[in-house]
């Protein structure tokens, strides 16, 4: 049974750096992504480019790879309508949105409580849809806000329900704070999928605090094919000591390698993802696999257990 | 239902490190631990102290802990008859003792090849027990030698079977390589528990290619009630760029109280063990949860997802 390794670098993981990268690199990037065997993959955002300038040439790095890499699935953050009618012209197929559906994180990052921000996003999938786009729809804070705490599962359940009637092909389950275990992954994914079967249930982990491959586990044995990953662990807030990313795309990926999930992604082949930003971004990444396959940590196992 | 976490910092963690800790170090860090919860310690190691100086006061650290701390579990790795006999001096009542599956690792490690070093550490432990101790018995390599590669379960079963008759009361599974993933975890832990209902089956994972909490969660799914873990993640060979130390105490602990399993660990008490290595190494340890709970990490989920 094989599995769908959604690659947020290019957004989540840039968005999260105060180092631009041009487009000249983001193409290096989405050509040693493709090498690598990568099939999806987030490239942007279409946000107002002076709040998020790493993404700003996100409409023409779409259409110079939907030129150059036609059997990539791309598809790009769109937040509002603005937002969609760039994505409309970009020409991409796959759009993602996201709200929150904890209040305090929806007002802080949207300006409004959790219920309005889903109202209006319900709105957008349909107008999205209507123009014969397809959107996945993301729930962020769905296991845990740091300041609203526990979050209740029928809320999340509630959400979902709402989005799926919208007509969102996909519903993203965002454990934003990183605060899931993985019985709160078993649970929440199993009651999504079975309320949903008509839509892709998708996972996107951070590890915070280090339950990141603990929570993809949970969600695959639960049934989840999609999550979100980004390369090295990008994402989350640099300057914090400390990683606070996504799931490291190429250890997410050996974890379903020595299970015999097939991912399609050459691990030898992504380390050279990892080197590059590496290099573009001086410093060492917090990915555990790309370590490991340099033989950085291979051949010591002198030690007494 | 309860887990218990043996803390292995100051035999696994010390004896991977250059700097050698006094005995008023390792007197303050079993306070430390003591105040933070932890149950079960191993000590240190009694072997030949020019080939381990890390560990050459253990003798006097035992004697000293069983004084201060007669509630504490202690145990020591011992590997030979000189070994046991400090032990039984030494005061312990548990023992640790460990012979690997895999031939070239157990030629490196212990000059013999493995069937050799088998039945050598039966006959240890049955000369333990009749002295009245209690003996966990360990087998490295058992999810893989980087080596030899993949080890065949039934080798695993027969080796524990051998250990089981000769009175060994717990038989823990050492993933030395980092090379397990959860489904071989399961499938050992559930064969091996099911072969020998009468002993204890407990896990020594390490975290080098990232999976350490993962085969955590499935040994605990698997019925494993026993998981080795050291401060900070400490263990390995420190010199190698990345982390390839033990699971980190506090990320296990923090894994379970989200499951609602109880360990005795006071998080926030433990930090103080983390900050107190980091303090004496003077580098930061990979745990995630020492980082975590100071705050670095949360409240920043003002982010798109």
């Amino acid at each position: 049974m094989q599995v769908v390794l959604e690659e947020e670098s290019l957004r989540d993981g840039l968005q999260a750096e105060s180092r631009l990268f041009s487009l000249t690199e983001k193409m290096e990037i989405v050509r040693l992504l493709a090498e690598a065997g990568v099939r999806r993959l987030q490239l942007g955002s279409f946000v107002n480019p002076r709040s998020a300038p790493q993404v700003a040439n996100t409409d023409v790095l779409a259409a110079l790879v939907r030129r150059q890499y036609p059997d990539l699935l791309c598809t790009a953050l769109v937040l509002n309508e603005k937002g969609l009618e760039r994505a409309v012209r970009s020409g991409l197929n796959h759009l993602s949105m996201s709200i929150s559906v904890s209040d305090t994180h929806s007002l802080h990052n949207s300006g409004r409580p959790a219920a309005e921000a889903l109202e209006a996003m319900a709105e957008l999938i349909a107008r999205a849809t209507s123009e014969g786009l397809q959107v996945r729809a993301g729930l962020q804070c769905a296991f845990g806000c740091v300041t609203d705490g526990a979050i209740d599962e029928a809320i999340v359940l509630a959400a979902a329900a709402r989005l799926a009637a919208a007509g969102a092909s996909e519903i993203n389950l965002a454990d934003t704070t990183g605060m899931a275990g993985p019985h709160q992954i078993t649970s929440m994914a199993t009651k999504v999928r079975k309320a949903h079967p008509e839509v892709e249930v998708s996972l996107h982990l951070h590890d915070t605090r280090g339950l990141g491959l603990v929570n993809i586990y949970a969600g695959y044995e639960a049934g989840v094919r999609i999550f979100d990953v980004a390369a090295g662990g990008l994402g989350g807030c640099p300057f914090i000591p400390g990683a606070t990313g996504n799931v490291a795309t190429e250890d997410a990926a050996h974890l379903f390698q020595g299970m015999g999930v097939a991912t399609g992604i050459d691990l030898t082949l992504f380390c050279r993802v990892v080197d590059y930003y590496e290099a573009l971004l001086e410093r060492r990444l917090p990915g555990r696999m790309n370590r490991a396959l340099q033989g950085a940590t291979t051949g010591k196992d002198a030690c007494a257990s």
